[in-house]
């Protein structure tokens, strides 16, 4: 294998604390949320709060989890009230990637009681959003946790959102996969149809890309497989493949190359799939599907 | 009730077949759908598609709903192809608001192959994440069809996407709430409480905002409803009530406003709640956590 | 009428006082302000005072009316000054809504001497805009004053400005109309003739959509206005009806909806519309003609 | 004079048709032009078309001046069209700069009905604004044309459409002034006391920029023009000076200057001060406090 | 070395003929030409070939080499062109990576002589500027063409054009490195300071990152090339060697990872560097110091 | 000449000091700086930083000059590094303009060392640039410093850039020729072929132009020059003539119009032409050829 995965086994390696998540640039950020504001203040901001909200009024309120999860957004969450009002002060319980428990605090918001409450909406929606991702991610995670296998997300993400909701993967415990087209080879059926074959494809990627871009080669079956080891590249990707199929996909890598599975994965079935032995397993429920974990604004006056 | 709901009995009415869903103006939507190509192309485009497939490569692609459901999207989907190459042809076969069986085709797009395959994800994110709403929203509208009581939406949408996914709402056969801050009053538990009740919460909203923006409050009891049903205004939201709190609360209005009821509500929890009688069914979860619909992209070559 | 307006006769209730205006967040204002800096700026900056005015020099600067009126805008001028130079202090002696007395101080404006000279005239341009907006709504208002009703906007702002706008009149003691084309139900002449009448253009829009979106439905004639109200939707709007015509139409209308005249109305034009009893005159001519109210910037060295 | 105004007496020059006002390319316009139509359509679309009017609905509409007025702004028309729904054809009758009667067809639009009255707010916004500029630049022009003076604006423009108004005041036959604060030098009374007096700011300007910027001077009094003439610029600007001082402006000039008026000058007060030889009349008034040209949409089914 | 590159000797397989270069979809590039027009086209467009060629004029321009190089940003150029006018004609006698002899014609553009006029340096700008990194590359390529290593670039690029100028690079017969900061790991002398050791910052950087993500160091000297081996990642960046140190790292590798050779490199050096057997050498001259190719547009009228 | 410049023999005026170069305003250049950190943070942000450096590691480090030359960009800088973290402090020993010596550090930066080195290569990128392009003209400036004559730029800019470029321009003791295509005339050899002459030509501009814009035209012969000196403009550029014709054009033009000479001109060649006595020497050399000036960041721990 080409670059061993710390999650496989690395014998003479001591276990790593995993390193605290690095939050986002603000420069990153604040367009998303900048936009999302304007959204929803449209054309006439928020006329219920101007109308009913003394100007002078000020609150606290606190960002609870109704449910249990892993928190991701916060920032997002901060500068949204910021954007609207920046006198309003964020403090933070938790950071992104720390569990909350039902009912647990996640932060407290100071400051003048209309910029609270006409930046709740577009807080709540991030936080709720991005903490959802990084929950379903590390529900995943726990449940293959005492493997070597590490769960990672794919480009189904929602448009406009894939930094964040790949932070959030990454705030579950989840590892990012390609960030986009422009980042990594991932040679798919359709690409060696067109291409003539696995080996024609595999040869022109190499000739066009550079060293700093991997190649992955998606495979359905176990022929497939062998075929491509004769000119292996830096991965592969086993699609729809059984726990029983993925065992012998395994033993057949031998650990030259990264092995990743991917085809309908949920919590459920990631155990077995992971008792192949497999590198990793990629999911695109974790983005595109996740539940929001249910964050809610207190405000105690 | 100030403006009667078509749903509601109308007695001499006779019954109208719902007009087809207007497709949202290319204005609209082009902002949305190039940034989401952009952010997948990055700063290099489609790598693994410019390596191995040939440029004068055609190919045809069939769009196909691996699941039954409600499509929406489509324009989207369509615009992702032709903005990579604007020589794509795109066939839908559905429009946007109509039932795909499971394993039926949505659309066939023909064109450059290297168009067909950069531009794929994108326009199945778009697709499958709308139509994943336009299902949720439609199995809560089956689920009370036989009732006078229609399903409709929040604010608690995808940052960015308020606009598409209130789209797929309609396209599911619900009813848009509020499009965000600025074009309805809403007068929740905290502007209540800061504007030092209801009454003065309600001569405040009056007095700021013109007539064409509707006023409408919240409330949690029925002794909250009585007290607002002395002067009272366009619609009301009852909070997190029992069926029979709300067929109570449905008796005491008696047609005067537009009732509506929330509080997490699922396709399986909202026959029993459409029962009492009450106008609108509200929940955010069609917008916020309905899973996507399944949808491919099979090459024909 | 569905939702009485305050200033219609409203017996029981005291007069509420006003509510202050709120300013619009930042987070609206800025795009908009920025791009006029840029506008202005171009290529190369403030050319004339970086050739002649030392970087060092400080200087104070008085915003100034040069005639009486009611003054709007005064976030964005301060914006201006701070997007220059974050060193500027500005400190408004009147808020948006105020009156401004010919000769009186509006604002002083404290910081580098470049700053001042190069922010100058964007400053000025969007505060004398709106304040003229603002002041020709607040003369019609004052006109109409000892009646009960209200003068409101269109949608016939300038482009890109429309929020600013509409902020401008809600300054002048006006209500907004629509916000755009989205956020309430307009049906006029075109509309009836193509859905094929009155009153099938009703049915279809109480189809189409939710609650929180009131219709109007546009009379040139009172026989157009008894067939509306034999199925009355929440407002009319009564285009370029003689005053003794709109006496005639709110009769017939006895307050069951809103009614609302247009069509070429002045301060000169509006008492006597007023005096119909209609609950609201609309005119575009506030926001698309009024000439600008002088303001000016005097720098005291 | 440095460089000759045309309209300044030019004894052996043969009088010039005026060249035809060149549109603005479409890469200018179209920004603006789509900015205009989401402020418009908001997060919804224009929800009464939608709901009333046939999809398949074909209409043509009718431009037509509803008053006398100079015609600008037919291509920002046409654009808000096609912008909408690109099938739509829009044919004009005259071009920027080509004087309307009252009742004139000014173009025809022809497409699908819901695009025409979708986009007709928005084309409407535009021509009108821009053709109100243009009719009153026109009318002081007219006012002053047996005289070889010319109007021209200023920098007291709308915020974000400097172009677009500038282009206005050249279809309303006037000449523009400064674009912006970076295409010339114009330095006023703040400037020259921050500098030390005129000599001192003239020579920093002059060291400061390159031969592509001309440099003018504001001056007051006559005292500040013969000072100002001892080292001579491009231009002055006589502010705020009697029509009899102005002549006296002038012969002390004697056409080695351009000469520039200023200060509150109507299509009343311009043939006076035109009498005095001034080359130029500068206003604000024509871009910032014009009204706009009543310019209707009458469809014809 | 883990993924060989095809340029380094591949016993068994046979030569490939190089891929063509894919163009950068429209989608990527239309808002870097656009914005460039409009930097240029300024507030009020071309007044010089406004003023003085007729709107009617027809023109075809050939944009020739006034000197040998290789051609990239032909896209660009014509995309220029037709965003000033959708009727311009451009036809390219090459395609990007193409090389062009002295004064040979490049492309041929028909249309309205006011768009050719309008957009040519603007169209020039970017032809000649990516020419000349396409023109430095493929200099620098043919100096070792007869040797197994490859030339490719860095992220010293011109803020905002990355994308083209990474394109450049591959018109010129280089590779890309990283694309950004996002998309491979590149451990520098200050990481591994403040990481603690090389080992350390390998051991958190496996950690942190997905397999599709590669991982790279830089050395100094043959020690810290050593210390690497001990525990190898994908690639090793070799600074500042001279040839000799750069052959002994070579042999300390011996194909277990991809070696690059990076400082001050030119076509003059590159050959003696090559010479070592390092699979790539890596310059920034190519993107921020190549000479633009002098690309001109002459008009045949 | 219609306006002298300073630099020309000026008889009876002291020499001025050169007034120092004005910054240009942050909301100029903060839209390109945080397009440039987007750029080049991608859809991830620094992995590499992130794993590796502890978020609490505080750093300073120095930016130094490795070779000679003048800075420019400072302010893009120092923004560059804020806009990752706004706890970073960036003092800058030297201003725009100012001379470096080789291993002179320009500033010093202190702050988290995760975000010094975030942002330190889009910080060098846009200092080297324009340091090199002031570098560039100041060896020009240089050359010819004790003639009368000065070095202007071109429009020959890099895309997106010319604001920066043409303040690099200045800060190299270059003056700036048009700013783009709206702010002067610039009358060129294919203008005067399709206006019919040069008298049609300059005729026609006048006619379209106010009195705020120049006008230049370009000649390549003494005929063309004297023809043009019958009705002479502001300047003429004199295109690729020897230094022999460019002093007969001199003595010919005898200071009635500013004289510009163009055509290829480096350090090298620009004083035989500065001894004709030329107003100007303008070259595109400096903006889009100019090699970087070498800035490095060192960190010290």
């Amino acid at each position: 294998m080409s670059r061993p995965l710390t999650t496989a086994a690395q014998g003479t390696e001591a276990p790593l604390a995993p390193a605290p998540l690095a939050p986002l640039p603000r420069v990153m950020i604040e367009p998303v949320v900048a936009a999302a504001l304007r959204e929803d203040l449209g054309r006439g901001g928020d006329v219920t709060t101007n109308a009913t909200v003394p100007a002078s009024a000020q609150a606290t309120a606190r960002l609870v989890a109704r449910e249990a999860g892993v928190i991701a957004g916060l920032d997002l969450a901060a500068l949204a009230f910021s954007l609207v009002d920046d006198r309003v002060r964020f403090e933070a319980d938790l950071t992104d990637g720390q569990p909350a428990a039902a009912g647990q605090q996640v932060a407290a918001v100071t400051g003048p009681a209309r910029a609270l409450l006409t930046a709740e909406r577009v807080a709540l929606n991030f936080v709720s959003h991005l903490s959802g991702i990084a929950t379903a991610t590390a529900e995943i995670a726990a449940a293959i946790a005492d493997t070597g296998t590490r769960v990672c997300c794919t480009r189904k993400t929602t448009p406009g959102l894939r930094a964040l909701e790949k932070h959030a993967v990454r705030a579950g415990g989840g590892l990012n996969h390609r960030m986009g087209l422009d980042d990594a080879v991932l040679i798919k059926d359709n690409h060696v149809a067109l291409a003539g074959g696995v080996a024609a494809a595999v040869r022109s990627a190499r000739q066009a890309v550079g060293h700093m871009m991997p190649i992955e080669v998606e495979v359905d079956t176990l022929d497939q497989l062998r075929e491509l080891l004769e000119d292996p590249v830096d991965a592969v990707l086993l699609d729809n493949m059984t726990p029983a199929e993925l065992a012998e996909a395994v033993a057949l890598v031998d650990g030259r190359i990264v092995t990743e599975a991917s085809g309908r994965i949920t919590a459920q079935s990631a155990p077995a799939l992971a008792a192949s032995g497999v590198d990793l397993i990629s999911t695109g429920w974790i983005t595109h599907s996740a539940p929001i974990l249910d964050i809610g604004l207190d405000i105690a006056r």
